[in-house]
């Protein structure tokens, strides 16, 4: 009986202390997509890369999937050169144990047509976050698509 | 010295539990996967929809992000219009209280271009899923864009 009342006690402050934590992560998650945005519009590679787990996967429309460090710094060096991205996230999510995150948001994207034309691709994004072993938020995943309708002549 | 011990077996008892179950829940998540290509495969619209949160948003190409269940209805439906799609799972992963999970895979998507001509394009996916209070998991975000480089002419 005394085992069962500790263990009762034990749920009840994790569960309070979870209510307590979950506002704190979900702003962390929020600074870290903000950080990260500062770094990559500012378009500093090191800092951008660094943002991402040792095993992210970069699933960015027209290339394969890139995974590991290596393949991210490739495919974040390209993007740079392609155009100028930024982003805004607008909703956020967090796993129980408060060790995975998900953000959505909008990007804006100034690119060239092949004609040297410029032009702003818009569109949306999600990234998952995984929590590391030092506290910090890094990028597990990270995905965008375009919201430009396929007959808009693009 | 005795609570100590107590939460100390509780812990490890949790941690073995965890360890076990953990197999478990992945091969759940994979089978919700593959159940739902199986309806979306066959246009089974009810059904492809049934295994959306009611929440969900649908983050996919050349639309904007559909969010909840009528818009996901609504683009699933039109999605069926558009094409033939198939997707295959190939990685998988969970949050800690496996209350949360992800899975990306590949997939196939048969459409006619402007002209009618049939062509095949292939791409990626992540999807989001979330655990029901039943216990049942369902989809919380789904993405997806093509592999197809940007110069191959389409």
């Amino acid at each position: 009986m005394r085992l069962v009342v500790e263990f009762m006690f034990l749920i009840v402050s994790a569960g309070a202390m979870l209510g307590q934590t979950h506002e704190k992560a979900k702003d962390a998650v929020l600074a870290a997509d903000a950080s990260w945005e500062k770094v990559y519009a500012v378009k500093d590679l090191d800092r951008s890369v660094a943002f991402c787990d040792k095993r992210a996967s970069l699933l960015w429309p027209n290339m394969p999937i890139a995974t590991g460090t290596a393949a991210v710094r490739e495919a974040i060096a390209k993007d740079f050169a392609a155009g100028d991205l930024t982003w805004q996230a607008n909703k956020v999510g967090l796993a129980r144990a408060e060790d995975l995150a998900w953000v959505s948001g909008a990007y804006q994207w100034k690119l060239k047509d092949p004609s040297g034309k410029e032009f702003v691709d818009k569109g949306k994004y999600l990234t998952v976050w995984k929590k590391q072993a030092d506290g910090s938020w890094k990028v597990l995943f990270d995905m965008f698509n375009t919201d430009v309708p396929l007959d808009s002549g693009r």
